[in-house]
Order: C-alpha cells, then structure tokens, then sequence
C-alpha cells in the first residue's frame, strides 16, 4: 500500500494560480510562496467583503481513539466531493505543528487520496507563519526579562512571569531550565520554560484576530507577569506590540493551497485544542465564507474540545453561525469504545458496537444543543460489516441525524459523494439556528459547569484550592466575561482518559485556572497538559531525509 | 533628511519576474515569495552551469570605525552604476539577522539611494532561511540530548557537549541556562547555552557547501560532543543528516531581489564574520558568476577579517577566482584612525589624515598578497575637502591601486560611475593571479601564525594552554588541514580595539581553538567573542511598528 507521502507526492498539482481561478481571484490578489502556496495579499479583504457569505459546515468527531477516526481526511475528501459535483467549495484548515514530525507522527494534512498538497511543505516550514509567532513570542520574552535587567522599572516579580519562550520542536530539555546564568551582564537568574509554538497565546491571538488593528489590541492585553503588587503587567506596558505586529505581518495572511483534486484549501494557523480553542484563524474562515458557497472546516479533537470550542470560542468571538455539523465515527473506533481492544476490532461485534456507540450518542446530543443539523458520517473501513453500518445508521437517524457512509481515503472526491449529499440535504430542509452554549455574563465557574455538565455529562465540578483563588483575582482584574477554554484529556468525556464509552456519575476536576488575555479566554486546566513534547526512542527524524532533487522521503 | 526605510518604502519596486528577466531567466527558474522575492528553482543551476563566468569583484573595507565607512552601501551602489553603464551585474550579499533589528542597530540592507528592497523583507524573516537554519539547529540538539535520554548508546559526556542551541533574537538571559530539570521524564540535567542563529555552524555550513549532497556530508561531519574516551561524536552518528537536511530544503536556494534601481540582487546566507567566514553563500555567488557579466559581493567586517576569510577560505574552498577587490574607506574613518575623535571629524585635518591613512596603507598591502588588483574608493561625505581628497588619490596611485570617489549613498549608480570605470579598467587592465595566502599543509600554528603576522602585522603570536591542548587534538582527530578562520575584534589590526591605524609591535593572543568540522574550518578566538548579544535599555523595538495596511515604520 502507498504511504500517504508517496500518494502525495505521485499528484500533479496545478499552479495555485489555477487553484485561485476557481475562486474568482486574480494573480494580483495572492503572494506565491513557490508555485504551489500562495497567501492572500492585504487587499484581497476589501475585494471579497461584501460577497454573500457561503454555508459553514464544521467537521468533528467522537473522542479519538488508537482505532483512528479520520476527521481531517474526512474534511479534505468532502471538500473534494462538493468539487465532483459541481459546487464552489473551500475547505478551512489548521496547519500542523513542525517539531510533532520529528517524533512519533508524521505529517498532518489528511490522508490517502484526501490529503491536502503539497504536504512536505505544509508540514515543514510551509510559509513561516509559526516560525513568524516563534519570533514574536521570544521577542516579548527577550524584552521582559531586558526590562528586568535595565532597572525593572514595572516592578515585575520574577517569581510571577507567566510568558514563556517557546520553538516548534519537541524537545522536553527545555520543558524546565534556569536562564540568566553567569556574570551580572547575562541577565538576571529565574526559572523558566519552554512551550511547543502551537501552545504559545500568539497563536490563539493571531487565530481569533479579526484584523491587524484588532491582533495589536489582543498583542497589548498579554498579561506576561504579576508585579510585587500582585497587579498584572502586560505586553503593551513592555512597548512590545508595535514589533511583535511587524513580525507578524505576513502570518496574519491566509495560506492558500490544494486538494489532491485541487479544490482550494485555505490553511491558516494551529493552536493547541487544549488550552486553546484549536480551530483554523478566523480570517482564514472569513475569507473562505467570501470566497465559496460550501466552506469546509474542522475542529482539534472530539467534539466535547474541538466543536465546544469552535462554538463557544471561535464562533461567538467572531459572530459566526455554523450551517451543519459533520460528525464523524469509525465502526472500529464505536467498537473500542465498547471495551474491545485495538487488535479485535477487525471482527463484527454488534454488542461492543452497541457499547460503545454511547460516546457518539452523547456527542450527537452535545452538537444538538447548539442548534445546529448534525450529520454523521462513518469512514469506512474494510472490515466493517453489513450489520454494523446498518445499526449505526438506524441508530442515527432515529436521533434526528442525516447519515452517510464515506471512503474518501481511498476513492477521494468520488467517496465523500454519499455525505456530501445529506450534508447538501441538510442545508436545505434543516436550518441553523446557532446559539452558544452558555451565556458571557455567567460566573467563571458558571461556564466551567456548564460545560462539564451538559457537554462531559459530568456529575459536579470540583477545584483545587490555587484554582479557586485564581477564579477571583481573574474577575478581580476584570476578565470575568470571557468564554471558558477547558484543557481536558481528549480521550474520554471525563477528565480520566481510561473511561471510554459515556461515563457517568464523574467529577471534573479543576486543577488550574489562568486567563490569556490576549486570546480572550480563561483556561481551565484538568489533569496534567503536556505544552512541551519529546521525542520518543526512535523518533521520526531518523527515517526522514530529501535527495539531491529535493525530494522528501519519510515524512508520513 | 530621509531614513533609509522611508527611501526604500517610496521605491518603485517592480515585480521580481522583470527584474529575473534582466538575467535571461523565465518565470520557471524561479519560486516567487510574494512578489518582490523569489528563490531559484532546483532545476535553474542545470541551465546555466555551463554558461562562462562574469568577474568576481569583492568589496572590502578598512577597519570599521563609528564614522561609518558604507561597505554594503558600496556594494549596491557600484551593482547599480554598472547598470547605468548598460553593464549586466548582479550583487552578491548577505542575509541580515533578525535579532539585532530590535536591539540598537536597524536594518542592513545598504543605506541612501543605494540599498536593496523590500528592505523590510530581508531584515525580518526574509524567506525563511535563517528560520529553518534555527530549526536545524535545534533539531539536531533535540536529538542530542533525546539520545542520552534514552541511553546514551554513544557515550556521550554531558560536559563535553559542544552543540548549542539557538534563536535568532538578542536575548542575553540565554546565553547561560541549565536545561533537563524537572523528573526523570523531563531530560538530564545539564548546562547549555544559546547563540544567535547567524553563529551556528549550520549557518556556516549552508553557505559553504555546493550542493544537496555536499551539504549533507557536511552536516554529517557536525562535531556535536566528545564521549567519555574523548572521540568526537558527530550528527551522523546521531542520525540526524536527513532530516536536518530536509529543513534545509527551500534554504539552499539562492534568494532574488533587488536595488532601488532594479538590479538584481542575490542574498543568500549570512555567517557571522568572526567565528565563521562572514560571506553570502558559495551557491549564490556561483549563480552570480553564471548569470551576469559582473558580480559584486562583499564579506563582513574589514579586509583583515572579511576579505582574508573571503580569499582563505570562502575561495579556496570552492575554487572561486576574485578577480578584483574594491577597498573602501572615507576621510572621515581615516582621520579617526589618526586619532581625532568622533565629534570632530568635520574639519579639515591633514595631519590625522596622514596618521590614520596607515591603516588603508596595510590594508592594500595585506590584499596585493592575494594577486588580485586593488581598487580604492573613498564614500564622499558634504564635510570632505579638496585636499583630503587628493592627498587619499595620490597616496593610492603611488601604491599602484585604482582610485576612485563615490557618491552612491546619494545618487545611487549615477553616484557609482566613477568607481565602476575604475573597477572596469582594472579588470581591463591589470590580471589577476589569486592565490590564497598559506598553503593548507602548513600545522595549525603556522596558519595561524601567517595571518597573524601577514595580515594583522604581529610581531608574534601566544596561546592559552588550552588553545594549544586544542591544537594537538585536532591534528589527532584528522583536521589539520583545514584553514583557519580567526575570530577577533573587528576595529583594529590587532587583538585590542584601542589600537587604531597600523599597530606595530604588538602580540596576537590565541585563547581558544575548535573545529567546525562540517563547516571546515579551524576556529581560532583571540579575547572574547559574543555569540549571543543583548538587548540595550531602550531597544529598536520600542520604535518598530506596523500599520493596518501592513507598512512598517520604525525599521531604519
């Protein structure tokens, strides 16, 4: 069997020039990186802003598991079905994370023959956004701890720093380290820490920012230390914005590139799903909704993170009102989530399908409350049997969902026909009427048990004590009003990743509470969250490698 | 008067495919970024490697001085003038690093109407060549410390690791950190330092190898540790060519722009010129000599850093052939050199100029040695009088170089015309026989030593004893034969900043050694060099902004 890199590979991609055509747009409105990535120019936005908004259809998935659910190749392949039948589509995607390649992943850009191209690039350097938030992120770290050093005239306690220097490599060495070492000239002496680039808060910023005037404003609000008074001190105090803005100049701007069947595809920005929102920028959905009738987007984890999020962070920020849901499932994955393990998933088990379907039950009722028209769809697997799909799709339909089946990873385009059909049927017979989980004006710790109730299906909330006291002195300091960003294991409803299915009768636990200010959200942190990965024993790198006509190998 | 970005941003620009056409190049050859950027493709070199060879022209200068002498503004200036003089030219010079744009100096990009544009561009993340160096580098280290981690198969001594991470930011608080504290999950504890992207070897490495393939073996050849035996431990044997190779994809290719009046202009690499050779990269000037009749590069510092790396190493490792060499200086540094200090430079001074001339007189001594014809230029400034000016003229002359004022930071090539006459008849006139100056079969010491007291004019040269147990070791492992490139204080002939003009009689200090295998070249550090700068109290940043049309202010 190929891999996905050499099906990628094996493409012939055409001129993002071409790509661009089917959008309406001219040479003029685009920047090319090479011939096959483009970013939108700055005028591009007064052009298109007027247009009709197309139908925003968000794609997620019941929680992960080792079985693989395929919501980004479900993504890509449906955004090649509309191009099969003729609709004016763009799907609206994050871009992956370069250090996770050299790890235990490979790349990230859909699968099979629904991969978004070209993929080396895409998950290498593609155009330098995050190198670009790599910068500006270090940038305000280099003048924090130079205000320090020059007379810290903002009374910064260098025991409450709360920025810290990021690089998009996974390299735990630096998860803790002492900085400021040596002679009084070399800084003064604190701990610090890095984070992987996609945890930084410049990515949340630069994926929420509606415009540049509005990423200064959000840059500014950085609370990166608390001064001997206990008060925040922030990025703008620091006189940081203006030149962390000019590093991101050209990051602020969509990437264009393709599907393996060149419908367009609009990838802009990743931040984390766990103490971020984990969705696509903003303006990368925007410009896609001017741009196309039918825009494809998706969502970081299950839907209890990764549509949570996209509806009570990115789509109240930005005003957004989604058109449909697309949730999507694996027989084997509904069958591991009835308690069987990964090497038994390939024989029919309608008891353990009827186990675990009860995680996609409760996903269906979460997506329900947010009055949207859900569909479901299955990616098929070969060993997926006749009664299998059969039970699913009674199962979804007698709870009010179009179903389809899909195999988009092998036949692309022609395989996501079926759901592009009942996700077009949606639109039509069912409207939206999109609402946010909960409202702005609840308590901080309101909005935390709502989520964990109504979308965990948890029994009660309980905090630490440092969680609580944070609760109030964010409210103190006026950021009370935002939106609530769980940080939770992403394989279970709960908060215990060993609790698959729909568990019942659980409590959530708060252990840390935080407020990225820039970003306009409260983190609410349960469990332990890793922001700094490793490499494992044999890590990818090893495998990977490009010959002298430039040609990359290894990357999967 | 106008800065130099407000110049730059009221240019004219065009599109980068007319400016590639002036060279005989398609669309095809090139990967645009944007539309005033572009790389050349992987497939350019086979078109024209065959084409015949312009003339090599390097710019040098006297020893730098708070005056300013204009090197890199000479460069683009006399690139210019050859165009006013319908002469196909190309410039050839360094990429600028980030990091120092927010700490005291601006951009590099040449100055008045002799600069390169978009100016903004090339001084922030440009095409990210210097990002993906940075992503090398910290790949590789993230390897390193991943394999001891894991097991240290290799052996490797946790103080004897010579690898060092790195950012491309001023960032002083780095340059002494412990990493790996934490669990036992969180890495081996250890002391590290960061350095600034453009001093890591990879940098170094990029712009001394000549293709994919030699590149790779160079990286391979990275001495990253020495084991507890006391072998080096090299990338290779860490696994990481491949990958760090695959980083570097898009980095290799050379970059196109260009001058305010349109000549293009390749920037490609940017060494630091004390612990690496200080030159735009061996491929871009390889590009250069097959595009254009005439190519103009330069190499940082003065001639007794910059053009000495440039001959000794740069050249002889890629068996380039200089054809001329342009030494720049201006009255006013001349007078400096004589003794009279910053303020009071604007008076006519014959004396001081007759005491600090000295310094150009070494420097044209030291670059006759090298074979190649010499031509001065003095960059005029207002305060300059007649009798300055002639007395620098006939002291040349009488030494057998071409003369020649220039005016290019005002009017651009028109301002250059007289200096590109003087380089045309030079190159018409006088033929050059380069040849480096010290055979590579000459011991450590006696390269060393030939600099020293060829170049510098010592009377002798001490060693630390360490620099000495350094020297031993690298003959042992097999390094010998490579030159050195010696990492000194650039504003003196001697090892002390202080000593302005022609120092005499004076000891050069040799107080470390290394090797930079993949690099190939023997580090030889007289005093200290700093490998990562600081930022001051009130940084460049403070001023650096960006507008909602993305124009940048701030940036000088």
């Amino acid at each position: 069997m190929k891999t996905d890199i050499q099906i990628a590979q094996e493409a012939r991609m055409i001129h993002i020039r071409e790509v661009a055509e089917q959008l309406n747009l001219v040479e003029d409105d685009l920047e090319f990186y090479g011939k096959y990535k483009a970013k939108f120019s700055d005028e591009l936005w007064d052009k298109v802003k007027d247009n009709k908004d197309g139908k925003l259809i968000l794609v997620t998935a019941i929680n992960p598991t080792p079985a693989g659910e395929g919501k980004t190749t479900t993504s890509v392949g449906l955004g090649e079905a509309f191009g099969v039948l003729n609709k004016k589509a763009v799907i609206a995607l994050r871009e992956p994370s370069l250090g996770p390649c050299f790890g235990i992943k490979g790349g990230a850009a859909g699968g099979g023959y629904a991969q978004v191209v070209p993929m080396e690039d895409l998950n290498l350097h593609f155009t330098g956004d995050f190198h670009a938030i790599t910068s500006a992120n270090n940038l305000l770290a280099a003048l924090l701890d130079n205000h320090i050093q020059q007379g810290n005239d903002l009374n910064i306690d260098t025991n409450q720093i709360v920025w810290k220097r990021c690089v998009d490599m996974n390299d735990r060495v630096l998860r803790n380290i002492v900085v400021g070492l040596g002679r009084k000239a070399d800084g003064v002496v604190r701990e610090d820490h890095f984070i992987i680039t996609v945890a930084s808060e410049i990515m949340a910023i630069l994926c929420l920012a509606e415009d540049m005037h509005d990423l200064k404003l959000r840059l500014g609000k950085i609370i990166v230390a608390y001064n001997y008074e206990g008060q925040p001190v922030t990025a703008k105090e620091l006189n940081a914005v203006g030149s962390m803005a000019a590093l991101l100049k050209d990051a602020i701007k969509p990437n264009l590139i393709q599907t393996l069947e060149h419908t367009p595809a609009i990838i802009h920005g990743g931040p984390f799903a766990n103490i971020a929102h984990g969705c696509n920028s903003v303006r990368a959905t925007r410009f896609a909704l001017k741009l196309a009738d039918y825009v494809v987007t998706e969502a970081g984890f299950g839907a209890d993170l990764g549509a949570e999020k996209f509806f009570d962070i990115k789509c109240r920020n930005a005003g957004l009102k989604p058109d449909a849901v697309v949730l999507v499932a694996t027989v084997r994955a509904l069958k591991y989530n009835g308690g069987i393990p990964k090497t038994e998933l390939s024989s029919e088990n309608l008891d353990a399908l009827e186990k675990g379907i009860s995680n996609l039950e409760k996903h269906i009722e979460n997506l329900q409350k947010y009055n949207v028209p859900v569909v479901v769809t299955l990616n098929r697997f070969i060993t997926d049997t006749e009664a299998e799909l059969n039970y699913v799709k009674e199962f979804c339909e007698a709870r009010g969902c179009e179903f389809a089946l899909s195999n988009v990873w092998e036949k692309g385009g022609e395989g996501g026909i079926e759901l592009a059909d009942k996700v077009l049927a949606a639109l039509e017979t069912k409207e939206s009427h999109f609402k946010p989980l909960y409202d702005d004006d609840l308590s901080i710790k309101e909005k935390i048990e709502t989520v964990a109730k109504e979308i965990y299906g948890a029994k009660n909330v309980t905090y630490d004590g440092a969680a609580l006291v944070a609760i109030s002195k964010i409210e103190e300091i006026g950021y009370g009003k935002l939106p609530v960003c769980m940080a939770k294991n992403q394989y279970s409803l709960s908060d215990d990743p060993t609790l698959l299915g729909r568990p019942k009768d659980f409590s959530i636990h708060i252990r840390e509470v935080y407020v990225s200010a820039g970003a306009g959200f409260i983190v609410a942190i349960t469990g332990t969250v890793m922001t700094m990965p490793g490499l494992p024993k044999k890590p990818a790198a090893f495998g990977i490698d490009v010959n002298e006509e430039g040609v990359i190998t290894g990357l999967f």
